[in-house]
This record gives structure tokens, C-alpha cells and sequence, in this order.
């Protein structure tokens, strides 16, 4: 059984993603995989992006897309199609204000695709320009006055998760449970996920 | 508040967190830090490697490591130093049998370097050749009848979330919990790690 | 002007590529094209892969791939598909030893794919397991001795340009002469591969 | 012997090349090995940015800069420290305009770095950000009626060559000269090149 402060921090961890899961706004949640079903269906593209961690996780959904069958790439691989209206960019910024990917963002509205924010801060330059907000909360790099609701998850002491773990583990695991949604709105089984997961690798 | 299938599989892969908290022994956790420790008061290098959704894993705990003054590498990426007596691998492979894995642990081995593996199966290839073996459950790829813990801990429903997602949302928690347990020990504020953050990406 | 040993050794590597024109067999690059034609008409997958620089040079083949209209991935990035049998892995290494080259041909080859290897050694693990070898020539990480094609161009002097840049700079260019006649062949417009080209980076 | 297109390809990319030998500047390139060898000497960080198949040839570059004992980084990549003032970022585009890499060097500037441009065009975003500019001529994807030097090269013809490859081959061999000059001066053997050469990968 882990004990000490390893033990501390992941209940800490925990504890905030179930939590969150009350402050996920359902239409939210909707809209993202209603969107996502559609331009599968319409055989439109999925791109993500996310700087740093954020980034890791953007492309940990990525791959499980890929496993549902979607055409999904990863902005700063090599292999990055051409963009077209109506293809899709998922974008991952607790802040909602890294650079990098709000100039995606940018991109990808001045060549009509839809554009899904997941951010701590709705009313970010990320979060203004999305057609689909899901918010998720997390402490953020970002000053602690504005950090509101994370306050309310954690009470009053400060959290022992450094910067932005909190934000990223949360949606990790949220896009983990979309994908279960996603295998049982598509019926897709297990089975055919795995067949189509990579067997060069 | 999120609901449907999604906050059902955001539970069930909580609840398997919170039963894993349990399970991982507390003296791999232990042994695991205290060779982190002991690698960056010595100066020692630490490399990490995962295939697919581990490997991301393995970053993100890097990206952490990096924030935290350790010398590390994340190997398939193009910054890549020669490995000396005494650095460390860090291998995450549900499975413990992951080729690109099971590969690298061998030639670290050659190269007399510790190898910590992170796995569901401490019997693998790869659990067998490490030095310390940090078990977390997981419902891996591997062939069910040889998944007893994950059953154990599951009840006798079939988990929803798809093959190895439950060892890798737990590993990246456990990782979390780990880099806070650095940070307390080491004496490395939060402020500390901000200033350690990437600041051109 | 540039002058100095950069100058040399900019000269040397020029006059690698130009003698490497006579030495690389024809039918060899015949087969390569044939092969990525039929590919591309019964639309199957091309896979790429290569370890340090050779990695990177199989990238940037890669990149153009796209724009001609493949369906290409680059073998440790995130998106990559399940391969089938008659998908075309295309593996780059001077010496043809390269561990996660060889090892990634071998698994292609478990998948009833094709192998072409771009490599120095045809008689090496990775050139014996390939359905279709091109030769090109390289002064590579390997012994001296058996470097014989390499002192025949470069003449007695020992080279200046380290480990495998002739062979790596060689591959690009002959590479490069490959897309040019790939455009050709197939009747693409350098228009329609900028229009595939990525536009949100 | 290679035929055909392939072979016209290719002698068109090397004459490109010989005759840019021509027309980069050797100051600019003196500039360059000189803050590259103080920043060796004074510890400071390189870090290397590019997009698309400018950033590969930034990467290759970088992997021999490593083997130099230089402490380089990738943009992009997993491991990436803070930049401090006197840190260097060497930055490759052709048109100079590349968003992603502007905004890098803006990044740079404001965090007091040394901007190395390796462009086309030194009047772009880019070059009059740079610190030192090295001109490279090449077909980059600007408009045709600013292609002077690179229609100069080519004579009348159209070139075979598409977009960035004529700039991005040259820059390649430029800077494959540069390692070897580097090499040279700072009395770094192929041996020691060796030996910092990756060992797990």
C-alpha cells in the first residue's frame, strides 16, 4: 500500500477529478462528442494540439481516436494534412492563453474549421474564439486570485500537485471517459479498437 | 454535471485508482525515489521510454523530472546523450513484453544502467531483467485469464474503459504523487519548478 | 563566399553525392518506384523509419509522400496505424544493423509487408530481410575495412565529414531526385502539393 | 547508375548547392561558428527551431551539435529547459515568415537570447529580428517574382526541385560543413563524437 506524501497527493489528485466531474458542464460534454460523431460520420479530420503536458494528453486522445477509426493527426508530426472547413481542431490549455496554441486556434478559424477548447478559463483568447467551450477546472499557471474554482475543489489549503498536474490529469481522464462513450455511441468493441492499434511499433 | 457513459468510466477508472493506492507496495515506491534521489545528488542521468499511450506517460513524468533539476532524456526523441554506468532507465510497459521496451531495458542492462520498470506483470521480460519493478495493476493487453488483479479490483463486470487505459491513467497518478514526494523531499518549492519551465515552446 | 574547411567539406560531401549518381544501381531505384506507384494506385500504407539522422532524413522523404498524395506514417510518432499485408515499410540505415530498424523489419515482415532498406550494407540483417535493397554508398559507423566503396570514392584521404553524414546527406538528395520523379511519373503539380500541404503548423 | 529524372533531380540539387557555396557569405557564416564556439565555452544553451522539413534539418544539426558537447534543445521536444539571457536560438525558414518560428524568436528576444536566422530572405520577420542572418539561397514557397538568386542559380528553367527542397537541401550541407569547421576548432575528434553518440535508442 503506497503511504507518505505519494500517497497524500494522489488522493489529492483524485479528489479533485471527482469533484470535477459535478462542474463538467454536461451540454458541454454533448456538443464535444456530437461534433466528434458527425465528422466521423462525414469522414471530416481531427486535429489536437496542446503545449507540454497538456500536449501528452492531447495526443494520448488522439490515439484512442485513432483506435475508434477517426482521421486524426497531431499538430507538430511529421505527417500533418492539409486542413480543410469543417475538419475539427481539439485544443488543450488549462490557461487557455499558451501561445502556440492559440495561433492554432487562430489557423484553424481562418481555414473554417470547428474549434474545441478545453481550458480552465472559458473567457481566455483560446476560450473566446472556440465553437465549443468544455471546461474543466484545474489550478493553472495562471495568477491564484483568478483561480476560483479550483480554491473551491481543494478548500482552503494549498495543493500539493504542482502547476498545471491538476488541470491535465482531470482531462485525462474526462477524454478517457468520452472515449467509452464514443466506443458505445459508435458501437465499436474493444476488439475492434485493438485491431486497429499499431503492430509496428 | 457530466453524466451517461462518460461519468460512469470516469468512476470506474477513479475507483480503480483508489483500490491501486492499495495494491502498489509501498517499499517499490520507496526504492524507486531513493534511486531518484541518489541519481541527482550524483548527477547522474535518468531516461525514460514507453510505447504508445506508456510512452506519453513516461513523458509527462519527465517533463516533471526536468522542472524538478534532474538530467533527463526521453529516448526516440532527437536530444539523446550516451547512457553511463549508473544512469537510470525508467521503462513503463503494462504488459512488460512491449519489444521497443524489453530492447532498451536489455541494452541499459549492457550499459550497466539501473532499470526501473513500471509494469502490471513483475514476471515479464522486462519485470524479470529490472532492478526495481514498481507492480501496478492494470487491465493490459495481455490475455485475460492472467489478469487477476485487475479483476479483483474491477469485481466480475467487464471494465469499460478499453485496453490499457486503466494502467495508464493509474501510472500517470502514481507518477504525479511521486514528483510531489520529490518535491517535499528535495526541498524543490513550486516556484522553483516554474522557473525550471520551458519558456520559448 | 564561404571558404575555410566548410567550404572542404561542403565539397567533399558534393563530390560523395555526385560519384554515389554512378554507383547506385538503377533497376534498384526502377523497383523503389514501381513499388511506391502501385502502392500509392491500390492505395496502400507507407511506413517509414530510421534511428538518429537516417530518422530524420525517412521524415522528410515522408513529408514530400504526403504532398504526393500517400497515405504515409513515420514509425514512432502518434498516429500510426495498424499496417497490412502489402503496406510498404521503407527503412533507412547506413550499416543495416541498427537494432529498432532491423527489429521494425522484421515485425513487417511477421506482417506480410514490403521491405524496401536504403542502406550501405545489402549483406547486412536489415538489406537480407528487404525485398528490395538500394545500395547507397556511405562512410558508416561501421569498421573501417569493410568501408570499401567509400575509400573508393573519397580516394586515400580520410573523410572530414563525421560518422554517417555522407550517407545520411546522400539518401536526402537521392530521395529528393526520387519525388521529383514520383511528381512525374504520377502527374502531380508542385500547385497540388502545396496544396496538401499543411496549414496549420 | 541512376537515370532518368531521378538523376536530373539530383544534379540540379548539387549544382544549387555548389553555386550557393558562391554566395553565402562568409562572414555571416564566420559570425556564426564564432558565437557558437563561445557559447561551448561559456555553457550557454542552443536551442534549434524550424517547421516542417526545416525543422528536420534543424534537428540533424542539432544531433551533431550534442555530439560536439554542445547543451542543445529541440523546440518542440519533450526536454526542454528555461532559456537564459546569452542562450542561443538558431532558427531556420526560408521565406523567414514561418509564424511558429517568429513567434520562437520573438520568444527569444524577449527572453535576451542570441537569434541566429538561417533564411532566404534577410529583410523577412525573421531576419530583421536575427542577431546574425545567414543567407541561404533557395526556391522557398514566397512569391516567384522575389526569387532572384535562386532563378540566378537556376538559370531560365523552371526548377524540378518543389518548394523548400533546393533551401532546405543547402542548408543541410552548409551546416554538415559547419560541424566539421566546429570539429576542427574546438579539436573535437570523431572519436569523441562517438562517444557521446546515443548508445540506447
Amino acid at each position: 500500500m503506497v503511504s507518505g506524501i505519494t500517497k497524500d497527493a494522489m488522493y489529492e489528485i483524485i479528489n479533485f477529478i471527482v469533484k470535477s466531474i459535478d462542474l463538467i458542464e454536461d451540454y458541454s460534454k454533448e456538443n464535444m462528442i456530437n461534433l466528434l460523431i458527425t465528422a466521423r460520420k462525414e469522414n471530416k479530420r481531427v486535429f489536437v494540439i496542446g503545449a507540454g503536458r497538456s500536449g501528452l494528453i492531447a495526443r494520448a486522445f488522439a490515439m484512442r481516436l485513432l483506435h475508434l477509426g477517426f482521421n486524426v493527426y497531431v499538430i507538430g508530426e511529421t505527417i500533418l494534412p492539409r486542413a480543410s472547413p469543417g475538419d475539427i481542431l481539439l485544443a488543450i490549455s488549462g490557461s487557455g492563453r499558451t501561445k502556440l496554441v492559440v495561433a492554432a486556434a487562430e489557423a484553424a478559424k481562418g481555414a473554417l474549421m470547428k474549434v474545441v477548447a478545453i481550458t480552465t478559463y472559458p473567457d481566455s483568447p483560446l476560450g473566446r474564439m472556440a465553437d465549443i467551450v468544455v471546461r474543466i477546472p484545474g489550478r493553472t499557471k495562471m495568477a491564484v486570485e483568478e483561480d476560483y474554482i479550483s480554491r473551491q475543489i481543494l478548500g482552503i489549503h494549498e495543493p500539493l500537485a504542482p502547476l498545471g498536474t491538476l488541470f491535465e490529469d482531470t482531462t485525462l481522464i474526462f477524454l478517457d471517459g468520452i472515449i467509452v462513450e464514443l466506443m458505445n455511441r459508435l458501437g465499436v468493441t474493444e476488439e475492434e479498437l485493438m485491431n486497429r492499434h499499431a503492430n509496428i511499433e
